[in-house]
């Protein structure tokens, strides 16, 4: 089924007709922009006379950055819906507010995060975002708790995942980041200079652990993950917004949410720590930022076992014992690990890039690009005889020499 | 939603009603016999003066051994028709013939295999049922393969998982298999003598693993399983019907179906050679009989991982290598030996117990009952380091002098 497609000039008649929306901003006086940058959606903001604002964002029928030869159902607004609702009741102050969805038009609105960062550009720019990756480990494990039998009866969770299949969306994953990576595929791309490097990915060893963890992508129906939550996921405040109060991150973009592995979240969480991390030491930006940078995985990890530590008391079935819960974070953690090598890979080497990495110069770009790509081999291969987070990011990735003019201090300092 | 209740006079103008039935009988000559004799679901014979028979199956809106006081939706015969629509799909020679689901009324017209026998009724009377340890494999691995992201593309799996969704029923198998029997609960029991053993058996190390088991059982949506898969949901024929032909098994009663893990079924399955094989030691049946029964994990086994490499070349994704392969029947194997565990316990110690033992007199019973449990919770903590079938089932129950008539070689001639 395809909706009818919003534009500029339609939205404000729209919103006129959705509940609670014309209380929330001057309809009269609205203006409104189209901002969308990713794929799949269209997205508006619309600013009233009195400076209020929303987000309006719609789905659209095919994938946006390859045109409309990729149809796409415009359910997966569906899948983002119930990605808000769930978030909405389990950490509202982790997402943007939640004015509902128009199942019919394929509509969410949506608190305006204009004034917000996308956190990805916060961390290409060098800037840190205090408290972040601890905001998105709690993410995670709230919502890890909370829709699964961890937190709900098992009736409860099996109707939810039978609601929540997302089959187009986990396609998606599926192809570009489990399986074209590791093929030929015309969707691929990577600097000539890493061809080798590519293609030694190729080995069975390796394939028999993507195999594995693709598997377990398809099949480990844990709790209703948000599917894509990588650092472009993300909104971080400035210090204003922080000094108003503004949490340390909000969540959005759920469209790909459907009952899978807690562990992909943290995994494709991980894997963007990587790749601002590497970009960080090759312009080597400063100490404190680059130390920042490095303990996000430690910090998103601990907020995540903190959170679910706090939320223990309320399982909802008393076989859920401690030493299950210690032998459950162990496996997520792991879990985690592999998938963030796949995430690395899929980022260097298949269709959808990252700045942090495209961004940078062609050399410095070829050198962070082995390290990912090293890094993600060890994940996926080593993942069970990684213990945590310390060590997981390597140590060494040599600044280019004056590659960044801000460098303070002498190179190799934290290695 | 409760659908009309059928009885003996109301089921041939029932069948008149039903497209392609008056095909298979002569209804105008047809006698009817009630003869269900488990615990959820009506259950009546059919035969006409040409000696031509179908069998009714109609579930009941509450689970018949506890009565109207546990009340049970009829929606459970839906999962056995897609439990049925799959078998027939895949395997359709170890199934009953089937004849058709009525979602209307809650009703199953299957094949009568009034001439076969409950395997569990073969294995108590000491009865060598050729192949039906690999028949049972065989199924199970045909299952596996073609209702999962193993034979089929992902999106098909993701819809006939939301589909075959199955609450009610795996509450069940969640409250007895894994909850109650570690817990005080109204509907255990065992013999006194058995009291210390049973207590024994809540002990931390063990619980941490039935916790890890349970939320297996609750989240590893791998394949389509039967969910009941013991020697009493299996035909075995007679000497006549194999010379005629007749396949070594047919499996029944697949109403507690729904995607969860592939070990589960051939955990259930191992949990009952145990109940045979401890059994067999203790009536010290001949040794023919007992050696076919010790046979039984290694025969059941060894067909699922042949059919799963007999099947490997149709798989539907290149990513599926070998490697993973080994990897996957290694994972699967492990958790068969631990649900096998869980099992075991709870047909001693929970409400649904099993005709071996429960048919032994008492100090036979108890003697049963102590190497089960012993054996049990080896299985669930030792399940990753036991490699394989051999050495799976425990050696030594050693017999009741005289117990069983037959007894035709010395005591512990097999230890």
């Amino acid at each position: 089924m395809s909706a009818e497609v919003l534009d500029v000039t339609t939205v404000p008649a729209y919103l006129a007709t959705r509940p609670g929306v014309p209380g929330l901003i001057d309809l009269s006086t609205a203006t409104v922009q189209e901002v969308g940058d990713g794929n799949l959606n269209l997205v508006f903001v619309v600013r009233d006379a009195q400076g209020r604002s929303l987000v309006v964002k719609q789905s659209l029928p095919y994938v946006r950055m390859v045109g409309e030869s990729w149809p796409l159902s415009q359910d997966r607004i569906l899948a983002e819906g119930r990605g808000y609702v769930a978030a909405q009741a389990l950490t509202p102050d982790l997402i943007p507010a939640f004015h509902g969805l128009d199942a019919d038009r394929r509509v969410l609105v949506l608190e305006d995060l204009s004034e917000w960062t996308v956190w990805r550009r916060a961390l290409d720019q060098g800037v840190i975002a205090p408290g972040a990756g601890a905001a998105v480990g709690t993410y995670a494990a709230r919502i890890a708790f909370g829709t699964s039998v961890l937190g709900l009866p098992a009736e409860q969770v099996q109707e939810a995942a039978a609601a929540a299949a997302n089959p187009q969306l986990c396609r998606i994953t599926q192809d570009l980041v489990f399986t074209e990576p590791f093929v030929d595929h015309p969707q691929n791309s990577w600097d000539d200079a890493l061809t080798g490097d590519v293609l030694a990915l190729r080995d069975p060893a390796l394939l028999h652990e993507v195999a594995a963890l693709k598997y377990r992508f398809l099949t480990a129906g844990q709790a209703l993950i948000h599917g894509d939550l990588h650092s472009g996921s993300v909104f971080v405040p400035d210090k204003r917004l922080r000094a108003a109060g503004a949490p340390a991150a909000k969540v959005f973009d759920i469209e790909f949410a459907f009952y899978g592995p807690v562990g992909f979240d943290l995994g494709t969480s991980l894997a963007n720590h990587l790749f601002a991390h590497v970009r960080a030491q090759v312009l080597d930006r400063p100490a404190a930022f680059r130390e920042s940078v490095a303990d996000l995985p430690a910090q998103t990890w601990g907020a995540f076992a903190a959170e679910i530590a706090r939320l223990w008391p309320q399982r909802a079935d008393a076989s859920w014992t401690d030493g299950f819960r210690d032998a459950w974070l162990r496996e997520v953690w792991q879990d985690a690990v592999g998938f963030a090598g796949l995430e690395a890979i899929r980022r260097v080497v298949g269709l959808a890039k990252v700045s942090d990495l495209q961004s940078l110069a062609t050399d410095e770009r070829v050198r962070a690009a082995r390290v990912v790509l090293t890094t993600a081999r060890r994940w996926i291969v080593d993942r069970t005889r990684i213990a945590g987070p310390d060590g997981l990011l390597p140590a060494a990735a040599s600044p280019v020499p004056g590659a960044d003019a801000r460098r303070s201090e002498p190179a190799g300092a934290r290695a």
